[in-house]
């Protein structure tokens, strides 16, 4: 009969286990959702806010409907919660701000301040002492010509505010590019960034308890199409211990000016042999996704370590990965699945063009199998945009 | 203002993705709770049935209450599925099979009607050239002295059907016992089985999937007290290839003859260097949770693919794992987190003597190093029963 372990004899239980903790998540997205399949395991519980009924975290947990600056559904999530956290840079900060009320909210919303203002976050990089492209604030049309002078060209002008997946963005490469980015653009306060020729791009993600305990994955290589991630390797290619060590140095600096808890994510570019910072995400990042396999712990579940005051887990990889997103359409499951050491996550959304609706990671014992099963998966998911 | 990969702009998604299958579950404790953590990620949608409107797999996915033998309830877990499955060997073939007008039940009832019945299952053993402890039916107390005298002391009585985790069992260690035993069990059909003086405990899984092709996993060593799995060691230490190729050869044999679809668990006996076959389990099984981080593709995973006519995952394992059982209470969830390498499972069951109610799963690059581990996890994971 076995050693029924499965046992569901008729027998009630009488009552639920008490004293789970309980995380209420501003954003019921992916993110939100992946943050639920790393915590139920652990016994934690979870409530979401999102204005999406539909939002994918819903299926896994109650999902309270409205918008995230909606100060009663603020409350109806964060009542009775352990703690609160974030899975979007975008959550109004006041909206954050107003669930401080019930339990504390981590990461502390100073850093959406950060996140959500590039201004800020390029001033902030560089009072740091952390390099940065050149930047101007640019709030009227007669300061664009002294920004360009001033940046030099090819450079990007840029929304303060709101832009993400390479929205809200104008390439100004020529002076003839000026009129025509002032004229998508203009009307909202701006900053003109200087392009620079880096040789790659490269995130680094952190993660920092509540006494200050910090860990650093590997470096990650990203390649980005029309503004969007498509794919990441880990560890990056060719990382030497002075490229981890100065990618630790800048999320560090980073996480302890900011009094951080919790997972933080840096994109930088690499550009003659050293690290510039593009931009900030204080929350898990979609660069960190190949850790649910290739990691001893999850970004999700060290977020999760962090918020709740628990030890954090080791950021030691197991082999080497790689992540591919499934942009606007998902691959043929039995197609991914026939691909050794390739794991799917389909977030189970309604494909729409351009949208994230899931990746596969791999992973391999050596980067040269790494390679070759991301090749077989690159032709598996269909990397053409929809 | 990152990628925003989490962007939970307010934009309703129209409709929900169509085309997932469905997985419909006899059975909602930790296993199909496991399955369906599995699962999820893959964009698999699950419907659990169980007598407990507190099952733990229905927190993750619509729980029908109800009993497992109910066809009306049945009908309802099934309607619209794309595949039925059981977590319980107990389920009752009944039910299974009406559950099978609905949608493909896999694995085939038949496979209960061996497990659930220890006389059956023997015979199958034996009749496959599988070895087996010696055994005899026994239904009248009549019978037990020349039974006794048949397979020799020590014994142990059992009922045929309805045991599990050492319930309905009585050893018979010298004549003085059979009165006892009798007076304990007597007056449903019983086995009188020998006891062997086995070397240890170990057990084999593997999964078959629609075309026939089949998959183990390396064989585990297990550790039982009062009759419940304590601690699980995978691969089993000492495991030279010549042991794989028994263990392996004995579920093949298994899975071929009765069609099986799924992930079958065998527990044996080794004895002289030989293998004996004790009990067989339908279903995913508590020697196999360590697959979840230990091997390429866990357990949940194989038998999700199997079921759903998809491509087998790789069984190959992902370093030297143990698996400890937490039995009536939970361990410290920042004292597990503070070993490295270590995976709690927190089923959320309520606290009951010798419950199963959660696991911790250790891994690491060497056997050393996972022992090390172990020990740490042990000295955490209260293994006094409750």
């Amino acid at each position: 009969m076995g050693l029924g372990d499965g046992a569901v004899a008729p027998v009630m239980i009488a009552t639920a286990p008490v004293n789970s903790p309980l995380v209420s998540v501003l954003g019921g997205g992916q993110l939100g959702r992946m943050l639920a399949l790393a915590g139920l395991p652990l016994g934690i519980e979870f409530r979401f806010l999102d204005p999406s009924p539909v939002a994918g975290a819903g299926t896994l947990a109650p999902l309270v409907v409205g918008d995230l600056g909606d100060v009663d559904r603020i409350d109806e999530l964060a009542q009775g919660a352990t703690v609160v956290t974030y899975e979007w840079e975008g959550v109004p900060a006041d909206g954050a701000r107003a669930a401080a009320r019930h339990a504390p909210v981590r990461p502390d919303p100073r850093a959406l301040d950060v996140a959500q203002d590039r201004l800020v976050e390029k001033e902030t990089f560089q009072r740091l002492g952390i390099g940065v492209a050149p930047f101007v604030a640019v709030d009227e049309r007669a300061e664009l010509e002294r920004a360009v002078d001033a940046v030099g060209m090819p450079a990007i002008l840029k929304t303060r505010r709101g832009g993400y997946d390479g929205k809200g963005q104008h390439a100004i490469d020529t002076a003839t590019d000026i009129d025509a980015a002032w004229e998508a653009l203009g009307g909202v306060p701006l900053i003109l960034e200087g392009r620079i020729p880096f040789t790659r791009e490269l995130s680094v993600l952190a993660v920092r308890c509540l006494d200050g305990d910090t860990r650093c994955y590997p470096l990650v290589q990203n390649e980005h199409a029309d503004g969007i991630l498509r794919v990441s390797t880990a560890p990056a290619p060719d990382l030497t211990p002075e490229l981890q060590a100065e990618g630790e140095a800048i999320a560090t600096r980073l996480l302890d000016e900011l009094e951080y808890v919790g997972v933080l994510a840096v994109e930088l570019f690499e550009h003659e042999g050293r690290l510039l910072a593009n931009e900030l995400a204080p929350r898990v990042h979609n660069s960190g996704h190949w850790t649910i396999e290739g990691a001893e712990t999850s970004q999700f579940e060290n977020h999760l370590r962090a918020i709740l005051g628990m030890p954090l887990g080791s950021t030691e990889t197991r082999g080497y990965s790689a992540m591919v997103n499934c942009i606007g359409t998902m691959p043929d499951a039995d197609a991914v699945a026939s691909v050794e050491g390739a794991y799917l996550h389909d977030y189970l959304k309604a494909p729409r063009s351009g949208r994230k609706l899931g990746h596969v990671t791999v992973v391999a014992d050596t980067p040269d199998a790494r390679d070759e099963r991301l090749h077989a998966v690159k032709e598996v998911v269909d990397l053409h945009l929809r």
